[in-house]
């Protein structure tokens, strides 16, 4: 790490990952003048190929996460898969934010619902189990029908089953124990009649002092995220309730840096937080910068990564307002289209023919995959309908501007 | 330079020049795909602390220069003083945007106000000298008062003079050859009553479509800019005519990058091109992103830094729209704020009570200097005079925030 000028912020911000949103975090504290070193195990991390000090090793590699520590006044973390214990060692008298005790909590979806439940948070009926036979015991009491998942690891669907009969029931205790272990953390989870998914991102400082962005209504297709719209189509006082209910989380787990609750909003009767016609149930936390957060980069007077950046640097935050009437939409550019399409991304053709798309931005990922996110845009449009139109045209048209060969 | 993913599009850009332009450029050519490689003699070069590919050699380093050209595939420059003759040399087959015929013009103030007289471009009268003795003899009769400038070099005020007088041309006389040179290329200019200096930006692609920014207000400070706002206070037939002159300028010189054409208006019937009340003149040219052209990265739908990173990688451009009524400012923050207040950049304080400041960049220059262009911020406001207020009032809480011990 080179020296720091005399005219920067004091901080030197180690990131562990180097993928879209350490990169984007790292934009974000560079334009604070901070220095950045970030860590990751993959040689093609797309961070590596742009920024001066990227680690590259294992996780488990305890020297170079030593050195790594050694090097910088805070540590934070791009994805909450990291090994707590290592951490444990390392960390030291270094600020690590959020710190361990949102880390654990957060890489438990049932230490998730049991600090819900602590704290008065609305959620969904949820019980344990841990290993196959004891999975058929309690969802038989449970009821049916209700989603199982490992409590840990998983992602954008991974992990999890629907059981709706005791047909489902053998398969999903099949499945989760496919790999042959005897027991594993899980969670039945009743299952909400949602009616529409979103999150909300707090943004709270060393003294506890917090911010809380707009909601986002999500969209997933296929357990991944599709799009995020703000503001989310709800009535202020329900907005309002879930803005509070992710504060409430953020207070709760003590965090510092950057809280996102996912939410469900489901109509009133069916449990949770009753708002009017509503009904709002946490659905779990990530204690970083989000996907549908990409959205505050264009559309809020602040961005998740700058305020994430702020609370590194001990930054003062100001609020993030949203920068627009009118509806803001990020759409995610998934694998699936490099793969079936060829080069979408060089089909920005239709970008310059879709004026309502504001930014494209494109992670450089080695290679595409299906369902591996490999970059977003964001587009403006005068109303929430008009905005998810704008995603699903601009879309097709990148899909449809290089056809397979 | 590392292989280039599948994923990202073609380009591997060199840009010349590691300070806040060339890593603004990088950040939007990232935000592409793209690989990039910055060159810069400057061991504390801002670029240096941030990015991977970063060459620190001297621009007359022949074997480095043709290294860093041979591992790209197009190279723009972040300044326009690069030695052109070195460039002739090793560009070989490489693309340079914009060329080298557009960099020795922009390199020479008789030579832009040539172009602008063979083109039909509005200038002020104007006079070349080359020696001392040239300078009074031309001086007396161009007719005073008037403003002398060394052809070439000098930028922010330097290297100037404004002739008001026997007395005065004589100081001017001494001043510009005070390194004793014997000869030295002078342009002598009529000076223009300006009421306004103004500045516009086109981006222009290889096939020469276009793109023109709105006109931007810009004032200035001592000869640095001090703050640019957009939309400039003019007649909208005063604006299109303005932005017509810039595109005219860059298709005249087939520009494929950017220019920037830093404009005079002053009051009709000084000369210039005459439009209602108001007449224009193009005062001179930056072949590069502009300062005044920060405002850009806030307030339209396409920045000066992603239209010239599309140019790059041959991506179409978008039309740079306003992404909100009122008025957007953006403010430099310069080193002497520094140097008379201490540590300025740690007031954020002052930023979170400023709701209306969006964004604030700092370059993390290796040490503050006078004049230095140490970062800058964008606010934006209901109007234009709200936002001029808005700069003054959060500079000033800057200054006072950390007051010299």
């Amino acid at each position: 790490m080179i020296a720091r000028p005399s005219s920067s912020v004091t901080a030197r911000v180690g990131i562990l990952g180097g993928g879209q949103l350490g990169m984007m975090l790292a934009g974000s504290l560079y334009k604070l003048g901070a220095d950045v070193a970030l860590y990751d195990p993959d040689p093609h991390a797309p961070a590596r190929r742009r920024y001066a000090h990227v680690t590259t090793a294992a996780w488990t590699d305890r020297a170079a996460l030593a050195r790594f520590f050694s090097e910088v006044d805070v540590v934070t973390y791009e994805f909450e898969n990291v090994d707590a214990t290592v951490i444990t060692e390392l960390a030291g008298s270094i600020p690590f934010r959020p710190g361990l005790s949102v880390l654990t909590t957060t890489q438990d979806r049932l230490a998730e619902k049991r600090l819900c439940r602590a704290h008065g948070l609305p959620h969904a009926r949820f019980e344990a189990a841990s290993c196959a036979d004891e999975l058929r015991e309690v969802g038989r009491a449970f009821g049916l029908p209700f989603i199982v998942k490992t409590a840990r690891g998983g992602y954008d669907g991974k992990g999890q089953a629907r059981v709706v009969d005791e047909a489902s029931l053998d398969r999903a205790a099949a499945q989760l124990f496919a790999d042959g272990a005897a027991r594993r953390s899980l969670i039945l989870e009743e299952i909400v009649p949602f009616t529409m998914e979103a999150s909300c991102i707090v943004a709270r400082d060393a003294a506890g002092r917090a911010e809380v962005f707009p909601v986002f209504e999500n969209h997933h297709e296929r357990h991944v995220l599709d799009w995020t719209l703000v503001p989310a189509r709800l009535p202020p006082a329900v907005a309002d309730a879930a803005r509070e209910i992710a504060l409430d989380a953020a207070r709760a787990m003590d965090v510092v840096g950057l809280l996102t609750t996912e939410l469900f909003v489901a109509q009133a009767g069916a449990g949770g937080r009753t708002v009017g016609e509503h009904a709002i149930f946490v659905n779990e936390f990530a204690p970083r910068p989000h996907n549908s957060g990409h959205v505050t980069r264009t559309a809020t007077t602040l961005s998740q990564f700058d305020a994430l950046a702020r609370i590194l640097c001990e930054l003062p935050l100001s609020s993030p307002r949203l920068l627009n009437d009118g509806a803001f939409v990020m759409g995610n550019l998934l694998g699936d289209l490099w793969l079936e399409r060829g080069a979408p991304h060089l089909a920005f053709e239709e970008w310059a023919r879709h004026p309502e798309v504001l930014d494209v931005v494109l992670y450089g990922k080695h290679e595409a995959r299906p369902g591996r996110k490999m970059g977003h845009f964001v587009a403006h449009a005068p109303d929430p309908s008009q905005a998810i139109d704008a995603v699903a045209a601009f879309r097709r048209a990148l899909g449809q501007a290089h056809p397979a060969g």
